[in-house]
């Protein structure tokens, strides 16, 4: 099979490798190569975007799935006040499967919709749930991993765990999210603040036993770092809460950022943990704005979160478009650089391929993941390079002109239809 | 005619007003009140939005038309290069008049699907191509200003008029503009750096002949800043140099007022000049982040403006977002508050109200401007207030959930389709 079309693939930050012409793809939608022209006789193969911008499917690597729908809401609150008021009532519901159905077929389709093929999400403390998700998420075709969370201490009215029902649940989690294709199981502690040390350590156990990825929260918000080192008096650094129990390593996400200090990042980059940059969640509930361009100088990976619902979009071009807007937020009161579209396109693709077990780009010999927009309906298209095709369809794409998604080789946006 | 729905007005800043019920409205679409039950055998002149939000039309006092194709495009160049390299080329088009029409046409209708009712508009240098923009925005059932730019100095390339040709093509382009309906003329000088003394002398005794408003920027940023105050060494200020030409009074709105100090606020609170906050376009150009919050504590008037192409989004509640969000990322790193969806509702709607000759609110006797969203398309609705309808609207809304645009007493959008 062939799709012919303009395809913007980036295989380092900054870089952009542009292609006119045909994709060709073998049975199981993997990815053979481009070619400039089409081989005789393979005309009734092609699937023809000619007047399309291909980009690669993104990647949302911090989110909270039962938050979607408080997305939007409660934008006035500090991080703390904000959990216990909107978030920790909301996360209790989902001790009810029916309600998780609904919501988590809701939010598959959704992303879906926006173009996000993988995903490092965070899920409730329900195990049942969280099943539930993972499920509904390899019904529309999504990849990635799912996390049900660990909180047994801290929690809000009616929705925390004691430490044993977390260990327990948590290796009933694993055992039974071993039946997925596409999705895995990963161990997420909410954050230091939520977890004993008992559990913590519990979790660094199930990690390195079933050898699996780990997500969490860091450094997001001022209160939080305060709460944390009164919490941990034997540790000078937020990181080392992690660190000590064996949740940080080369197979770990962190969401946030915002205040790791230069020690801090490089402890994640000899570790070789991921960062989950999530602008708009961070200027939403003013937390701040981390220092990416200097992350991205020191050679640390950084990827992005929509982080709904501290973030209030679900687009992971619209993280990139607040990526952007933020670091000139950013630059105009601190030293530092701005990010441009290239560097954002590539927090948004191929900075978590990795973390996925992929190679970066349209990666030869993989299945395909990409994202086709028909950016024709705006004007003087024909005018532009496919670079600039790729700025303005980061600024302005809307589902609308999403008009198909291949996740794992296959297009399934008709799924969610 | 009655609408029944759930509405929200403001007709100060902050407060809101809601009313679950019937909206009367007279054969002309003028606001005759709001009921909470339907008189006995009015049944059949129901139109049924119970389970719509609907908010009063939006107002985008800033925008520049003739950039609408390069919207999203360039936003990594500062202001003065941006002009030079993107902007006047673009504009230099609109000396064809079939471009225009093709163009004006598109984002006449964009602006209706986005609930943009009324608008202050800049267009080109073209007097013949302004004609055929105000033309499209009256066809389609938008309200508001527009203006045919003057720039007799530091132009682009074929862009740009002799003092004589701006100004009588002025003169002519205010006549010739009598025969709209609802869009009325408005003095633009570009702004200072684009306009010789003797043509802004003249565009002031033009205002004044004509009882005109008038639309201009100022102090966006600090090279601009610069160059005006070489431009005029007998100005203390930038606004001294629109207010010695009578261009500085209650019928003018000032775009940005990024760096606008005290002393230029208080002119523009004694004048009673409506300020444009347009903070997408600050971000992205990397203007800065005017201080909104400032302002409104001193009483003065602020509404939004898209500013597309410095902004990359049409949208008004989009403006109302990034102007909540530029509020939050400004609060981070200078003193001063934040604004709530209240504060930006009221900017994107009653703000302008007064510009346009209109009461505030859905107001009693004057032809409704509103804009109905079918929110419940998001999960939980029922639970919400009306106050956490707005906000999660503000955040999420789309074109895809706007269902109806009444403009000026009567429903607009399908005129779009």
């Amino acid at each position: 099979m062939f799709i012919k079309g303009n395809f913007v693939e980036t295989k380092e930050i900054g870089s952009l490798n542009t292609i006119t012409g045909y994709m060709e793809l073998d049975d199981a939608g993997r990815v053979l190569g481009f070619l400039d022209g089409l081989p005789h006789g393979y005309e009734g193969t092609v699937l023809d975007y000619s007047h399309c911008l291909i980009l690669q499917g993104f990647a949302d690597v911090h989110l909270h799935a039962p938050q979607y729908p408080m997305m939007g809401m409660g934008m006035n609150l500090p991080l703390l006040d904000w959990l216990e008021q909107y978030t920790f009532p909301l996360e209790a519901r989902y001790a009810d499967n029916a309600y998780a159905r609904k919501i988590y077929g809701q939010l598959a389709c959704d992303l879906v919709e926006n173009g996000t093929t993988s995903v490092v999400m965070f899920a409730s403390i329900h195990r049942e749930a969280t099943l539930i998700l993972m499920e509904e998420l390899e019904r529309v075709g999504i990849t990635g991993f799912v996390g049900k969370v660990n909180m047994d201490r801290n929690g809000g009215v009616n929705y925390q765990e004691t430490t044993e029902e977390s260990m327990v649940e948590t290796d009933e989690f694993v055992h039974q999210a071993a039946v997925f294709e596409n999705i895995q199981p990963i161990i997420t502690p909410r954050f230091t603040p939520c977890c004993t040390d008992r559990l913590m350590a519990r979790l660094g156990e199930i990690a390195a036993d079933h050898n699996l990825h780990i997500q969490s929260h860091i450094s997001e918000n001022d209160r939080e770092i305060q709460w944390v080192s009164q919490l941990h008096p034997d540790c000078q650094q937020y990181w080392q809460t992690y660190a000590k129990y064996g949740l940080w390593n080369d197979k770990t996400v962190m969401a946030h950022c915002v205040y790791s200090d230069e020690a801090e990042r490089k402890a994640m980059k000899e570790a070789g943990v991921l960062v989950a940059h999530c602008p708009d969640s961070n200027v939403n509930i003013s937390s701040g704005i981390a220092p990416i361009c200097d992350m991205l100088e020191e050679g640390l990976q950084v990827a992005l979160g929509s982080d709904i619902a501290g973030g209030d979009q679900l687009s992971i071009l619209k993280a990139m478009d607040s990526a952007m807007k933020s670091s000139k937020a950013r630059a105009l009161y601190c030293p530092g650089g701005v990010l441009d579209p290239a560097q954002a396109y590539y927090m948004g693709t191929s900075a978590a391929q990795s973390f996925f077990g992929r190679g970066k780009g349209f990666a030869l010999g993989e299945p395909l993941h990409a994202v086709v927009i028909a950016d024709s309906v705006w004007p003087n298209t024909e005018t532009l390079s496919l670079a600039q095709r790729l700025e303005r369809a980061i600024h302005r794409t809307t589902k609308q002109e999403i008009v198909a998604v291949f996740s794992n080789g296959r297009d399934v946006l008709p799924l969610t239809k």
